[in-house]
C-alpha cells in the first residue's frame, strides 16, 4: 500500500521515514522538492501526483495551510486520510486551539476533503515522538477518531507500525476531545518546561 | 489539616477513605448521614459544619447539584477547593460535556464559590481509580489546573497522597482541556468496552 504524506516538516518527515523503515511504500507530496534534502529524492512528488498514486494519505501541514493543501490534491474518493493536524492559532499567550466544543479541526478537514475517509490521529503528541515512538519501553497511547470502521482499522495498523498503542476513541467528532489532548501535550512540552521527551501510556492495575 | 469532602457517592467516599488511610483528618459533608453506613459515623457532618471546620474541601457531587451544594457551604474565603466534578449532561447518546471551549466546569465552580482557591483535579478518571490509584504499578497521571500557586501545591500533595502523579496543567481555565480528558476516559470505560480498570501514565523514553 502506498502512503502519501502531505507536508514534509518535522511531523511529515518523521512519520514518513518511520513508515518507510517499516517497509511501507511512502511518498511525500511537496511543492518544492529542493527544500527537503534529507528525504529520498525519488520519493518527493508534487502533492497532486503523490495523492493520485496513494491509497492512504497523511495530512501533516500547519493548520493555516490545511484547506489549501487539500484543495490542491484532486479527488480523494474512498481514500484513507489520516489527519495529524491541530487547529492551532498563535495568540499573545502562545499557541491555542481555534476550534473546539461545537466542531473540531478533524471535522473541518473532512469538509475540505469530500469523499475521503478521514481519521483523526497522530495529532496528540509532538514530532519528537511521532516518528520515534519506539524509543519508549511501553508503546505510547494514540487515539483514533473516525466514522468509517474499515478506514479506522487500516489507520490503527499504520499507527501501530509507528510503535504506538492505537485506541479507538469513536466517531470523527471525538476529534473535539483529541485536539484538547494535543493542546495538553503541547502546553506541557512548551509552557511547563517538560520538553518534548514524554508521552502518555495506557496502563492496567497490577494483577 | 482537615479536609471536608462534599458528597459521599463513589467518588467522595473513595477519595475520602483513601485520604483517611494516609492519615488526613477527613470529614464528609452530607445532608442525610443515614445513607452512608459504610463511612465512619463520627465523620459525617452537615455540609456547612464540614466546610466551616476544614481548610481544604473536595467538591464531589454530581454536576447538576454542584451550584446548590456550594451555596449551602457558607463562606469559603481563602480555603482550597478541589473541584472533582465534570460538567456532564445526559443525552440520547449517553453522557456528554455541557461546557467546553469558551468556559469550563472548573471556571463555573469558581464563580459559584467566591473567595475559594479552586483547583480543578481528580476529575480525569473514574471512582474505581480515584480512591484506588495505588493499585497501579506506576502512579497514574493526574493534572491540576488553578490560578493560585500555593493552593495548587497543597492540592498536588493531596493528589500525590492518593497515589497519583500530580502534574501542573496551568491556570484554572485549563479545565477546558482537563474536562475533555475526563470525557475521553469516561467514553473508553463506558462506550468502548474497556471498563473502569485502566489509567494513563506519563512516561519518558528508555535511557
Amino acid at each position: 500500500m502506498r502512503i502519501a504524506v502531505i507536508g514534509a516538516g518535522h511531523v511529515g518527515a518523521g512519520i514518513g521515514m518511520a513508515w518507510l523503515e517499516q517497509g511501507h511504500d511512502v511518498v511525500w507530496g511537496v511543492r518544492d522538492p529542493s527544500k527537503y534534502g534529507d528525504l529520498p529524492a525519488e520519493r518527493l512528488l508534487s502533492p497532486r501526483e503523490a495523492a493520485a498514486t496513494a491509497e492512504a494519505l497523511l495530512l501533516a501541514v500547519p493548520w493555516h495551510a490545511a484547506e489549501a493543501a487539500l484543495a490542491e490534491l484532486g479527488p480523494l474518493d474512498g481514500k484513507l486520510l489520516l489527519d495529524a493536524t491541530n487547529p492551532l492559532g498563535m495568540g499573545a499567550d502562545g499557541l491555542h486551539l481555534t476550534e473546539g466544543f461545537s466542531t473540531s479541526g478533524g471535522e473541518k478537514v473532512a469538509g475540505w476533503a469530500p469523499g475521503a475517509k478521514v481519521v483523526k490521529t497522530l495529532n496528540q503528541t509532538g514530532a519528537a515522538n511521532l516518528g520515534h515512538a519506539r524509543r519508549y519501553a511501553e508503546a505510547p497511547l494514540m487515539f483514533l477518531a473516525g466514522d468509517d470502521g474499515q478506514a479506522k482499522q487500516m489507520a490503527s495498523a499504520l499507527v501501530a507500525d509507528l510503535g504506538f498503542n492505537p485506541v479507538d476513541a469513536g466517531p470523527l467528532d471525538r476529534a473535539r476531545l483529541l485536539e484538547p489532548l494535543a493542546m495538553l501535550w503541547i502546553e506541557q512540552a512548551m509552557k511547563h518546561g517538560r520538553g518534548p521527551d514524554f508521552a502518555l501510556t495506557l496502563v492496567e492495575p497490577a494483577a
